[in-house]
């Protein structure tokens, strides 16, 4: 299926590629084409198409189409398989292009109301129903969120609508907190200075504190929650544990951010005598139907957390645009402008 | 700990006891205080408290005691403890009465801003938490619930709260649905017209029928949803089935209502096809923290579902209150009044 | 992939389709090869293939090859795939044949030692596997079967596999009960005398009955039981209730027998009161590495129920021997002979 | 409950107590009796007992009576209970003792043919058994398990009659691998000497490794096996890693070892990218039916773990037993001697 790419939103996985050349064990070793959460218009059909969407509709694309024959894909596991085929990791290029061709069931159609940037960050939302689903957030759950990034707010917001009765999301940021509490926070800690330090939404605490607080501190922010899930977004060992010790025992930690370092330091005899259930996401599978309900029924609010626009000329600039100010969450991509 | 009752609801198990002198198995062989959705307020401690709560506690009260000792109670599962004291079920007295005596860990602290009459249906919601956790309902979830009385409606409820992308909510006394939607539903069908009369919220389809729809229709309200889960709510037979008939293979059929009779004649070739699970619920087991989270955040709102208010002396009338009129949701007693 | 078929098991479906033309709402209405457990050798590759499997490769085929690309194939459940090509499911042609076509991936390699009817059995032993992991069988679980036919026969063996303490085996035919033994069962009751009619294995009880029992008898046959597990495997309405009554609260109803009828009169208040989860089983998803591994390991021996064997010229003879005679457990059907 | 002591298992536990004071954050401050590991014969009822187990009845004690009452407990988790009562944890004395008082719902009648030694060692199968059931094995699964003293014996044990295909035992004393095959291992893995060093159970691979191995080749000890599960029971970091690296996307790791230090470097990242879920036990809970079914049947033979029988005075040398000897696993006291 030919698909005219109408918005693409920009990861910091894409931006990893561009200013590293690598994510872990990914390399890119020849030119690639970067951008993965894409929204587009079918412009033709082609083979293996089933009519069921039509030319001119407007569509969601999830970016990774598996083999659909190994033991993950027919487990329902897709996401783990791998021969999946992923825009923009290497070497299969991505969406920062005029055209791509995906296949038709990794399509999803678009209601008229839900605009194009919407349309691609459902790719980011999708993290984040996928991280929610793993952590078992029921109605009443108390969920701690580490990190505020795009993917920590989407989490946040997912858990909220999820039913989750507390989720309090840190950042080293400060920053950021206020979209957080925008995005369905119902409490916020400024991680930059520890324990005690925790945002006008809790009742007015912590302004007090003055300067840095000791690590010591930082890794006690949540002491005492004992909260029913941790939903780490940040990638930064130190906020795993300040998570991990927030938690009751039979929590669910899930795992999104991914830390620069392949091993982590952490604290095992905690997760055993807790019997914490840790697990990661690595990203998603048959989360896209759940995400556009999320978005089309306005319950999750995916245009808040655009932060600019470039053209396909400016897709260096879209790149380096959330490392040059930490206000800028998400840039989008607009082929066609 | 020695409770002054503050308000108790009426709940279709006391009536039952009330008309019929039983329920099923539970028989009423002797003088019998009823009512067992209770809030109060703690005069006297008594021997066996911790001090956790002090005298002049507003408190709900969750209102059965099982044994602690044990298989279910161990394994968690105390609903289905064959010992359990529950208010109410012969030969234990429940809580249309001045004072009732009460074990601390099964009394929850209210906070100031709920009411009386919100902390006595923490109980019912209790029941409609207990039943989308079985369903595992989930962000996204497509649900259909048959029955919009008090955990019909309870229920649906609990469901848009749980991030249901979906909530349709069916009766047969069309002028429950309403206050479905009130309470969350997005959609709601009467089921005394069969397919196609779904309510204004659907986008206005079915007002065309004229009169009553032959019982092949009514089986046929949900048709073609492929819905996740069905919360079955109003003890009717022909409303399981239909309602099973919406769903999609793997999902999940909770029956909360109670119908009169032990055995009901199912469609068990489509449960096999399908894969459905089926299930019920007796009571709940570890719902009242989550119940008092969502009616302390706002997010259902109890007193919504309250329809007349009555003193000590007038409990008959209040047993009969809904019988007389189906415009009557949820008849509350005052004993202090 | 072709593979030329080297056995074939015949199942109560073929003979089914073979006698009555339908099995519920599959219907046959043009001529249609029967025969789905079936195992064979890899004589030519085809496009598609990856080369995994060589040409003379002995190989159990997984009769079902589904779309793939719905929403159940996505989600691993592809056994309630609408669009699966099943092998003697009309339209689409089985197994009772010199060779057949069929997906790479849907072959699972042989070894050496397990013979071609054990290769054939695989697909009723993923019937028994699915069941077990349907009901989360574990150590120590108790375990009830009802029905001793090759199904139940299986799923016992399974059961016994998976580490359950206890494994009663019922069946209306006292016959079958010295397999079941053989298979697994720790215990058998013969379901024609009702109550108190337990085999040897029960220590010795009940041979006093005298003739049939009564229908009541007939459903109290494990009553005070309190097992974790019932696997219907009959298809008779009475062995299901029966079955449920032997069940402790919170304990799992797996229904594997089809009824010839497509609704049954069930204990609803029982599944309610109880919470018992109760489901069926439709085909199996995944489990032919597990099945596989049981027969390879001798954890199941497979070739203990083929009854006899039939050339390519009796399968009409192959079809009707069990029913001419109740001692016969499983027919196969060589191809080759 | 009064209780003669018949046998007492020494644990590991009971031996960083007796030579360290400690074990993590749990401190012998004042003198204490050690031992947990019990059975013994009811010798008289006491109040609050039932009838249910009569004077003269020989029972096995599960050592930990929590609560009852806080949310661990209600919900199912009594393993962390925060106020548990647990033999031989400070300041809780133990069962190193002519005779002990215990509840009498903890207390589980024993069969004639089972050992009063068995009866002692259900506790440490109790640890098998709730590994198995954390780690969800089941019927075709893949087990590895890394160390193979007691704990990791039993879990082995354990996992094949789960019905596992395969159990895969490590350890880097090699003379402890002739007791795991015969505990049920399928294959065993001389941990001392890396990968490659595979036991005769392989088919004979390995045997040819000359000296120790490298630090790398260790951890890829179980390289390319794509299990499903692993039970970590060495306490060892570099066994945690080593099993990680072998299992598939997806898996289940149990982390019942204890290390001594509070935080492990971990493979953060490769449990994220295989999704592979991580957690640790505590204890047990509702496991000593499971593991008294277990022994009771045969299906697994605790008699042969004991490697030596002490008298009351002699528990000094008891402790000290398998630390001299690492081809003593399991030493037992026997007060009555």
């Amino acid at each position: 299926m030919l698909i005219e790419v109408a918005a693409v939103g920009v990861c910091g996985s894409d931006v990893h590629y561009f200013t590293d050349g690598r994510i872990g064990d990914f390399v890119v070793e020849a030119p690639l084409v970067l951008g993965h959460e894409a929204s587009g218009v079918v412009r033709a059909l082609g083979p293996g198409t089933t009519g069921r969407l039509a030319v001119g509709q407007r569509v969601a694309m999830e970016p990774g189409v598996p083999c659909r024959r190994c033991r993950a894909c027919r487990s329902g596991a897709y996401n783990l398989c791998p021969d999946v085929r992923f825009f923009a990791t290497p070497p299969v290029d991505g969406a920062f292009a005029r055209y791509v061709v995906h296949d038709e069931d990794f399509c999803y159609p678009l209601p008229d109301h839900l605009s194009d940037d919407a349309g691609a960050l459902l790719e980011p939302l999708s993290v984040g129903v996928w991280a929610a689903r793993k952590a078992r957030i029921e109605v009443g759950s108390q969920v701690i969120v580490t990190g505020a990034g795009p993917i920590g707010l989407l989490a946040a917001a997912v858990a909220r609508v999820a039913g989750a009765a507390e989720v309090v999301v840190s950042d080293a940021q400060p920053s950021r907190l206020a979209l957080a509490k925008k995005m369905g926070a119902t409490e916020v800690v400024d991680a930059s200075r520890g324990a005690g330090s925790r945002g006008a939404g809790s009742g007015g605490a912590g302004s007090g504190g003055a300067g840095q607080s000791t690590a010591r501190e930082v890794l006690d922010i949540f002491a005492g929650r004992e909260a029913d899930v941790l939903l780490e977004c940040s990638g930064a060992p130190q906020a795993l544990e300040a998570g991990l010790r927030g938690l009751r025992g039979g929590a669910r930690a899930v795992v999104v951010g991914m830390s620069p370092e392949s091993h982590v330091r952490l604290p095992l005899s905690l997760v055993q005598t807790r019997e914490i259930e840790l697990t990661g996401t690595f990203r998603y599978a048959n989360t896209y139907p759940a995400a556009l309900a999320l978005a089309a029924s306005g319950a999750v609010r995916l245009d808040d957390i655009v932060s600019a626009h470039f053209g396909l000329d400016e897709v260096a600039e879209a790149l380096q645009a959330s490392r040059r100010d930490p206000l800028v969450v998400k840039p989008v991509v607009l082929p066609g402008r």
